[in-house]
């Protein structure tokens, strides 16, 4: 008790501090009537009532409240729940197709299911007929955009719940630092998903640096128009609300629903790629009488083209001059920052403060800087694992260690570099020797348009070094000088030892490279651990 | 381990993130041959040395290791070690008297003392021979401004150890974030002072949250001109510590030396008092030339007064921009900001963002917004006790919360003032009525100089309020006057019945007013406990 503080108390403190200012602002479906607005107060007397109906349901600890529907301030009412029962919130793709949303659905688990029907129903529909009873009986189905007297509604079952906060219950609830209150789910390049499971302490650290990196105080106002399904959303929402700020939401991005956004409620942050800024820039360009269509000037953000920063005010904060680093789902966001540790030479800056980051080699021994090896990482933001996946899990907390799969290097100077996934491994002369590196030495080469690294079983070296490239039409380069090429950039030991040039392009399994058929085509094995 | 993250990792991985960056820098005493200069990896290494040799010593979990010298780079050492050790690095005031020197030996019970010649040499062993053979044999003295092939030196002492980290002995030591590794004496009012006993949490926590309002990074340069036994000076070092910035040190503050620092050295910040500002203002006015002695623009501070901002570089960092809040040793600086959450009416602004805090009746319950109660507080930054202190702690955390022993307000807008000490409780009908509340709203009236409120006893009310109040030289006010204004400032329950008016000064404990000497004088008693 003296020593807690969970994101439960986030929603218990602001009601205190911020009685009259708003937590969030919801301007819902654009042209809807009017927008729904909760002061600290009026948010937490939700979450007390959301989370009474939940345990009504059955929801406990560990048990996955499942988001189906676009952004909507509920999602912030789901996770604020979810904080005060130690249940998990889960905030999954609208967008993905029905088999994937059968696919979530049966690997999340979920004890409730908040679903919308605009947009994303008959997805979710098809998703729930696939999976029929795999899910078990008692999976509650609400839905957020229905009518509030629809006794299945959202709001219905919220009222349902008494105002009463969680810990004050006859038998108190109260989770700890460490229980896992967030799941997202991660890319899956190849496969299935995975739910990364996110604990108080994770939300809470990477809020508190994003918020000083971010420059955010509780007078922000973050327009979540970006997926929250993605971290790279949620974790300036985290910080805003971590500080007390203001979370708007619209249900998906558009530009003049942005516009009008920004401008009527004097958003200070937004979530905004390249395609949208474009957009805006059109839409937003002065009339013939010189005046714009919309002031953005509140819109603190990334610098960008002449027009832009002549609507917007430019972002000098840490984070938006230098909005980089290596990060991923399962650390809730950022490892390193290059707003991190002043000027460096890695192109992924330096870890957070409170992060601990090593490179190592396959057997999870730290390997000297200038080397490549795994990034692994520890401390209150790493994942406490993969909901449903124990081996998987295992497997990347390996040593205590979390594995990020990617491959990383500490610069001369301290600093990381990111190098690529970390995808197999060749074994030559008992070195490590990653496909990653080596095609990005080879890609480095301006005839190359695309270059693949496999291993072939060799009975000197257990296994050889084999390039397949494909140069850009009309440019020239033989095997000797890409082979040239690659030593000049990396470890002598792990230059090619033979380069095959390729006319057609390298066979793909969506983005990834398949290197099981190119394994079958030019000889490759003998991995290690390959038996 | 995956999820481990103590101040001792700070060492181990800025070592790795910042391998040539100056971690301290020690400008010695004015007029010494040269500044000591330690990187990162430098630091620990020596920090490692010292973790060995402690350990060698008899040093462990929980053990004191005590600082009675002045500003030292060897005071990070020893909270690097004891970080890594799970023992307790205490910084004692090294201004103190003999006495006061030896109440805190017998009272840190410390297993290794660390002291200083220069300046402190005579007190130190003056406190010594008083507590005698109090301390027990095995106490190991150290002297660290002593010749290096000194065997007591400090250095000598360090030599001694194997730079080989905690974390690799054969038998490893990894202490939690729970544990304490910093304890700081609290100011004494009244009787004795108290050993705050802050943990990993708390120093991170609050490192983190000083580095985001003081706008603290990597390239931030520290002058520790302030005393370091204070946790007003500690929390900017430990915000620099966490951010990977430099932490430079000079004895104790000589306005010269700070000038010579922050020329020579580039310092963007250094703790200053009033005093120091106007000596330096002083010091560095423009010659005959027009051109001044040093070159202080480097210095990113407070605004002052107009020849000040003209040698400075005015701060506009939350923090520079609003120095003030409600903050104590035992929560490790500050609880309440008012550079956080915006404007407010409260004169302490809001809490940091992850803690809890609460304005309680004697009984623990929570009060209403307006209504003057004890400020309690919970969350990582709290302390874990007292040292040797089981009773006073027990007291201080009485239903998982930390006791201030501050009067505080929230105000309608949710932000907090703080009212006063807490002190006695007066009981009147009922009601609780603390009477620094009151006295404040009696110096608040233009003719008092001084006022003390006392209990007397009361059958009908339990106690009723009499207070005891000295006016201006001149002035003129009548009791009536004085209740009635009392009245339209604080609930009337709270009104003095009687206004005694007095001549002479009010009698005091030094500062602190003897409130046992007006209740002799004035019937006071029948306090709530009071039998």
């Amino acid at each position: 008790m003296l020593h807690r503080f969970t994101l439960a108390d986030t929603f218990r403190e602001h009601r205190r501090s911020y009685p009259d200012r708003p937590a969030v602002v919801d301007g819902g479906p654009p042209g809807s009537p009017g927008a729904v607005r909760l002061t600290w107060p009026e948010l937490d007397d939700r979450i007390n009532r959301l989370a009474g109906a939940l345990r009504e349901a059955g929801v406990g600890w560990g048990d996955v409240v499942l988001w189906t529907g676009q952004n909507s301030f509920r999602i912030i009412e789901c996770l604020g729940a979810a904080a005060k029962l130690g249940a998990v919130c889960c905030v999954a793709n609208w967008r993905q197709s029905a088999d994937e949303f059968a696919f979530v659905l049966t690997d999340a688990t979920p004890s409730v299911v908040i679903w919308q029907e605009s947009e994303v129903g008959d997805t979710v529909r098809a998703a729930r007929e696939q999976v029929g009873g795999e899910l078990g009986e008692d999976v509650r189905w609400l839905q957020h955009d229905a009518p509030d007297d629809d006794p299945d509604s959202y709001e219905a079952f919220l009222a349902g719940g008494e105002p009463v906060d969680p810990a004050d219950w006859a038998d108190p609830v109260q989770p700890d630092l460490a229980d896992p209150v967030l799941m997202l789910y991660t890319a899956a390049f190849t496969g299935r998903p995975n739910g990364a499971l996110l604990s108080h302490h994770a939300v809470l650290v990477q809020g508190l640096m994003m918020a000083n990196l971010q420059r955010i105080d509780a007078d922000y106002r973050y327009l979540n128009s970006g997926p929250l399904f993605h971290v790279a959303t949620f974790m300036t929402t985290l910080a805003t609300l971590v500080m007390a700020g203001t979370n708007l939401f619209t249900p998906r991005v558009d530009a003049e629903e942005v516009c009008r956004l920004v401008q009527d409620e004097g958003c200070t942050g937004a979530f905004l790629m390249g395609p949208t800024i474009e957009q805006i820039v059109e839409l937003n360009a002065p009339g013939p009488d010189g005046t714009r269509p919309w002031d953005l000037t509140s819109l603190r953000t990334f610098r960008g083209s002449p027009e832009w920063n002549e609507m917007i005010t430019v972002d000098d904060a840490p984070w938006a001059v230098k909005p980089a680093g290596f990060g991923q789902t399962e650390v809730m966001g950022m490892l390193t920052y290059n707003a991190v540790g002043g000027d460096c030479t890695g192109s992924a800056g330096r870890p957070s403060p409170v992060v601990r980051v090593r490179i190592v080699d396959p057997d999870g021994v730290e390997v000297p800087p200038g080397e490549t090896g795994e990034i692994v990482a520890a401390g209150p933001q790493v994942m406490t694992g993969y909901r449903n996946r124990p081996e998987e899990t295992t497997r990347r907390q390996a040593g205590g260690w979390h594995h990020t799969n990617d491959l990383g290097r500490r610069e001369a100077d301290g600093s990381l570099s990111f190098v690529g996934p970390k995808g197999r491994l060749i074994k030559s002369a008992a070195e490590n020797i990653y496909p990653a590196e080596v095609e990005g030495a080879l890609q480095s080469h301006d005839a190359v348009r695309e270059a693949a690294v496999i291993g072939v079983p060799d009975d000197t070296w257990g296994q050889s070094v084999v390039a397949v490239v494909v140069l850009h039409d009309g440019a020239e380069a033989d095997e000797e000088e890409l082979i040239t090429h690659v030593r000049e950039r990396i470890a002598s030991y792990k230059k090619p030892r033979t380069v095959v040039l390729r006319t057609e392009p390298l066979p793909r399994l969506g983005w990834p490279i398949d290197y099981e058929t190119l394994d079958a085509e030019y000889g490759g094995g003998g991995y290690p651990g390959s038996g």
